[in-house]
């Protein structure tokens, strides 16, 4: 049992090292100011850095995945010179913010090449994401990639032999898959750091994480070095990553975007709070371009966990009826995440929408005691003893929150979970009736009651996982930034500290009723255009 | 605990025999011929008792509700009219039948009057089912009115309270409620019987059961006592009744139309299997209407277990391509039902459609002993706890199906659960790849393996639970009848007794994949048109 789980993971970076070529590889001086202590920002290193052309920056900053498909569709760029510029800029963010696990340029580089050769023959795109560099979190299996999501006991598993059905659904929609993203250990914290790979640090200030688990995707997306990306979301980690890197990141509803043939650290026949598969974006426009490209595929043929429910058009409103939960007494919201708050709620009443400011709401302290109580319903701890299986320690983070106590972990038992059911189902039932009694289109909420902080103090996401619990599809906006000369400490928070998160982004959530993935792409669009992005 | 049970019987029976009129009682000689082992049909009494008016048999026999609303919307009948006639033949088939629990007919009356003086005066219906009367299985929950679901222990409970979701639904677009329906205690058998009020009985002979568990509503609906009617199932308890008594019977997809709010049998955090609601009716477009119109209201807004998957229009198909599972090799299918799939097999293949003969496919006794753990979930054992608490004793199908073996019962665990769940998603997995690699629209199967059986002996429904497992919703055709001249004795299935079941209806079912319950009324529509109905 007990391995030389060190040499295991120096070959597996090894290996990784020389999937990143040499010609792309950053100067020392560069290198060397890269450390997660570092209050540094590294947004600007791709253009700084001198390895990408000019085109190559105007590809990977001036457009998005819209502009971008549309241009390559047009043969006004090939997806090859797309490809490149993106692997370059990706290899480019990897090396100061480690957000990579694996990197395939070479399968990428001739996937585009046959993607252009397509257009050029049959004269017509492969599909709605012709040529577009797709990014995906390390869980997504690729034929012949492997997927350790982080655990040294993963490392020596051979590469994947098939491909996840949302990895065949991008690709027959024309999409090219050229890199895998960095996660936590258990992929159940906010901090992406494990023993394989190491930590993902925030290209907005190093010294904050990137949020977790899809930490390396908000990281990426962020850099640019993808402008469209794959996350999972069981509590949050689709959204805290956005959150902490000021991305969209949108959690859809349960089985709409397929989940299914991931590397998993839990048992098949998990139950409860369900995971599931999404974007993470510059654009609005950029989510949905992703979300109906997928949805339309019909999953429901690919994946025997996803469900079909085909995309529907939403009659367009020009208001909404949006009902805002300021905070909870709980989690109280620190001061730079408050301000986007109120200032995306009077932005909202300026252009006509109705808001509503909730004053009563079920707990959110509730719902989060009785989501860990669903993470933990695995008596087996499948995912702790993929850890226990190496030798290799717990990550700080895990061992933060999942260390147990002295005398154990208390078994769980049947009538436990049917308890826990029961308590959900209130939890549906108080909500629902908010949204009827208001007539409410959509809330608006914190996504988290802080912006990226220091690493391994980010803890429990109440604000996020509340739409978990309740199976509600939830998106990301990024709005503000922290700005320590505005958001001053506050007596009521003293975890938070202005200097430290200063330059950190600021968002709000937009969170619709379940199923309703439609209307809250509708309303994330009304609601961004509202506060001016 | 142990209380006088017979007494509370009496006392609960002598009220429900106030709600029915002396005026439409039947004769003594028609009464002195019914019991549950008499060899008669008793399809004919409406018509030939005298009690209701030509007027009053041509409403009854001659519409379906789709021409009823029409005629009703139109003013050419009035609900008052159409209202009366179905109380009336509803108290004629009960009285034959036993088929009723709670029967509110001067409610019903009066709501119809309301409904002709809105229409008189707003000059429109209020909705899709203005006027027409429908009929709710005991379980669904009426302001004012008992659900005892046979209970002996819920007898002395206070009438409800509240509407359960569906019936706020249904009175919102125009419907008239006028009885609930008979059922098994615990609800989990295909006899309609318990110790409250009695056994349903067969309206084709009365000595076969009718089904269950909405049993009653079979019965009804058989009887023109009702032409739309609605049900539950959880393992195949609309489409048990519509086998055996001959009717459509339509099981949704998990969460389309509402099953919140219903007196229940089990725990609340009741998982794994999930049931449903839905329709029992004479056409496939009065199944439309009413699924049509309970969707289009938005069950989300209504119903905190409902999803919100809105109705979606389907392209029109002019064939179908169907894969067709004869039988399995545990269940043998008795010679009237295999009669029925095989005609409407080769009726399907002359109408043009794509027949494709499976002859692999996941075991149906795998899926029945899986089903049955799921149905076992509670180790409160709830649903006999209820039993226990008045001191009644269980019923002859629920004792042969539910006694415990001396040793007692086995706990489950959670880690059982999660094990169920497993192999669940394998089931999952396996149909689907039937349907893509065949590129299936439906599968078409015998709904059970044989036709209605003398009381109590119709045990385990392995051809509706399969469906239920996987989440497929699922509908009854009614098709044939067994005719013991050409479906003779098959040494093969010794129970099959030609004599006792001739003359019973037989039926084909039409499954399609989760979600697609539109997909699936459009097959219903083109199967039943390919085979004549």
């Amino acid at each position: 049992m007990v391995q030389d789980w060190r040499g295991l993971v120096a070959k597996k970076r090894a290996e990784v090292a020389k999937e990143l070529p040499e010609e792309w590889r950053l100067s020392k001086d560069v290198l060397d100011t890269i450390n997660a202590n570092a209050d540094i920002a590294v947004l600007d290193v791709p253009a700084k850095c001198g390895l990408l052309t000019a085109k190559e920056l105007e590809i990977t900053e001036k457009y998005d995945a819209v502009d971008l498909v549309a241009k390559m569709s047009a043969k006004e760029l090939s997806s090859s010179e797309v490809t490149l510029a993106f692997c370059k800029r990706a290899a480019v963010a990897h090396q100061v913010t480690n957000c990579l696990t694996e990197m395939f340029f070479q399968k990428a580089l001739e996937r585009a090449r046959y993607l252009d050769e397509y257009l050029e023959k049959e004269g017509k795109p492969v599909g709605p994401l012709h040529g577009m560099p797709i990014s995906l979190k390390d869980s997504f299996n690729l034929k012949g990639i492997n997927s350790t999501i982080g655990y040294v006991s993963f490392i020596d598993r051979p590469p994947s032999e098939t491909n996840s059905p949302l990895v065949d659904i991008l690709l027959q929609n024309g999409a090219v898959l050229y890199v895998k993203t960095n996660i936590p250990q258990t992929l159940m914290t906010a901090d992406s750091d494990n023993n394989v790979f190491g930590r993902v640090m925030n290209p907005h200030k190093l010294k904050l994480n990137a949020g977790g688990s899809s930490g390396g995707e908000g990281a990426l997306v962020a850099m640019r070095g993808s402008i469209l990306g794959v996350g999972t979301d069981i509590g949050g980690s689709i959204r805290i990553p956005a959150i902490c890197c000021g991305t969209f990141g949108f959690k859809p509803s349960v089985g709409r975007v397929p989940f299914g043939g991931q590397t998993n650290p839990v048992l098949d026949g998990w139950t409860g709070i369900m995971p599931v598969a999404g974007p993470l974006a510059r654009s609005p426009r950029d989510l949905r371009l992703f979300l109906e490209a997928v949805i339309k595929t019909k999953p429901w043929d690919f994946d025997y966990t996803a469900l079909a429910i085909p995309w529907h058009p939403v009659p367009e409103k020009k208001t909404l009826t949006i009902g805002v939960v300021l905070e909870c007494p709980t989690w109280l919201v620190a001061p730079p995440q408050l301000r986007a708050m109120k200032t995306a709620t009077d932005k909202l009443k300026q252009a006509g929408h109705n808001v509503i400011m909730l004053e009563k709401f079920p707990s959110f302290k509730e719902a989060t005691e009785l989501s860990w109580a669903f993470f933990d319903i695995d008596n087996e701890m499948t995912g702790f003893k993929h850890i226990e299986a190496s030798g290799e320690p717990m990550v700080t983070s895990v061992a933060d929150m999942y260390t147990l106590p002295p005398e154990g972990r208390k078994v769980k038992s049947l009538g436990d979970l049917l308890d826990m059911n029961e308590k959900y189902l209130k939890f549906r039932q108080e909500w629902l009736k908010i949204f009827v009694d208001n007539k409410m289109d959509v809330i608006l909420a914190p996504g988290a009651h802080k912006t990226a902080v220091p690493h391994d103090t980010f803890r429990y996401p109440p604000y996020t996982v509340m739409w978990n619990l309740l199976a509600y599809p939830a998106c990301i906006v990024p709005y503000l930034k922290a700005d320590k000369s505005i958001d001053h400490a506050d007596p009521r928070i003293p975890e938070y500290d202005p200097d430290i998160v200063d330059g950190a982004p600021c968002s709000i959530q937009v969170i619709a009723r379940g199923e309703q993935d439609e209307e809250l792409m509708a309303a994330v669009e009304l609601v961004s255009k509202a506060i001016g992005l």
